[in-house]
């Protein structure tokens, strides 16, 4: 039995992350790769819980650290009950965000210190890394745009301005300039074909290297 | 301006510890100490939201270490907004469990590394220390007797077993003896007054130790 890969899509509103795991989840099932689509906060009965408190309680207006905190708490929760038990079982899974949107945006978004996340990451991860992370990247007026555009009920982090929208954004890209490997950027402004394209090469290419190593 | 003290109160279910916080806060307010009144998990709306998660919904089963994750989030909110301003402030804050239960429960009761726990607490407290800790002690038998005499809705935590509620205590009971300053172990199972007066005892020499120092 083979151990599954954990692919994570990452980036700010607007930026098409559920159109394009439709996508990524569709290709390796192509390729009869057993496969999970998940989200953060989220995934447990316990993380969509949290998820209402974190997202929609716009009211309680809580510390960056104590959010920091929930965040990790609902992760430890995933992990523990769906990723890892997936993961052992040979099955993928695909996470909407993971541990890089706690550093853009606690870090980033929320000014808490990427040392404290560290501390709080090795804690809860202990070594687990994405083999996959693509990250959706978009200018912010586009990000804006198209979330108007929705017109959906303002979430907690919706609400946040364009400044905060920006610093995220810049977060992001600063995680993959620091792990360029594992980090993927695709242009998320792009037309759709294309966007799918190119994550259908990257996809390609990670399981050609898989192949390549048994 | 002199800094509020922190008074928690530790035991296992049906110690007496509402009981005996009323006494303490009523002791500290005859001699004139501006006093606030809490409880963990809780005290403030977030707290709550996440108590209700913790202690009422059994259904949920989560893993220890989100518990333990959890109940460090309640505690960040609560220091954030509510003890550190009141201390600052010099309001004497009197806790209905604190740092010391969680050693308890999760690390005793459910089994958490203590060394794990104690990242955690460095992360959270940053050094806080309680500084003075009143340990109702029990024994178990007396606790399973009054606590089903008063036929509450069973939570999560008062339907664990006999064995649960005896590791909780002796985690309790060893807290004191690395604690022997801080933490003063009262017989809970004495009667009412004699009780009561062990803890006005406490907290004099408590006050008395401040004022030489002033």
């Amino acid at each position: 039995m083979f151990r599954g890969r954990l692919v994570t899509v990452e980036g700010i509103d607007g930026s098409g992350k559920t159109t394009h795991i439709d996508h990524i989840c569709a290709c390796l099932r192509q390729q009869n790769i057993s496969v999970i689509r998940t989200r953060e906060p989220g995934g447990t009965e316990l993380g969509e819980a949290l998820r209402e408190i974190l997202i929609r309680r716009v009211d309680l207006a809580m510390d960056a650290e104590t959010e920091l905190l929930l965040m990790f708490s609902a992760r430890m929760e995933h992990l523990r009950k769906l990723i890892c038990p997936a993961l052992e079982n040979g099955t993928w899974v695909v996470i909407d965000r993971f541990i890089d949107a706690t550093y853009a945006y606690q870090g980033g978004g929320r000014g808490v210190s990427m040392d404290r996340i560290r501390l709080l990451e090795n804690w809860v991860l202990n070594g687990l890394t994405p083999d996959l992370t693509i990250l959706l990247d978009l200018p912010i007026e586009i990000s804006l745009a198209r979330t108007n555009a929705r017109k959906q009920a303002s979430d907690r982090f919706e609400l946040q301005d364009r400044e905060f929208k920006n610093t995220v954004r810049e977060a992001y890209l600063e995680r993959a300039r620091q792990n360029p490997e594992r980090i993927r950027i695709v242009e998320a402004s792009a037309e759709m074909s294309i966007v799918k394209r190119a994550i259908s090469d990257i996809l390609g290419s990670l399981i050609e290297q898989i192949h390549s190593q048994i």
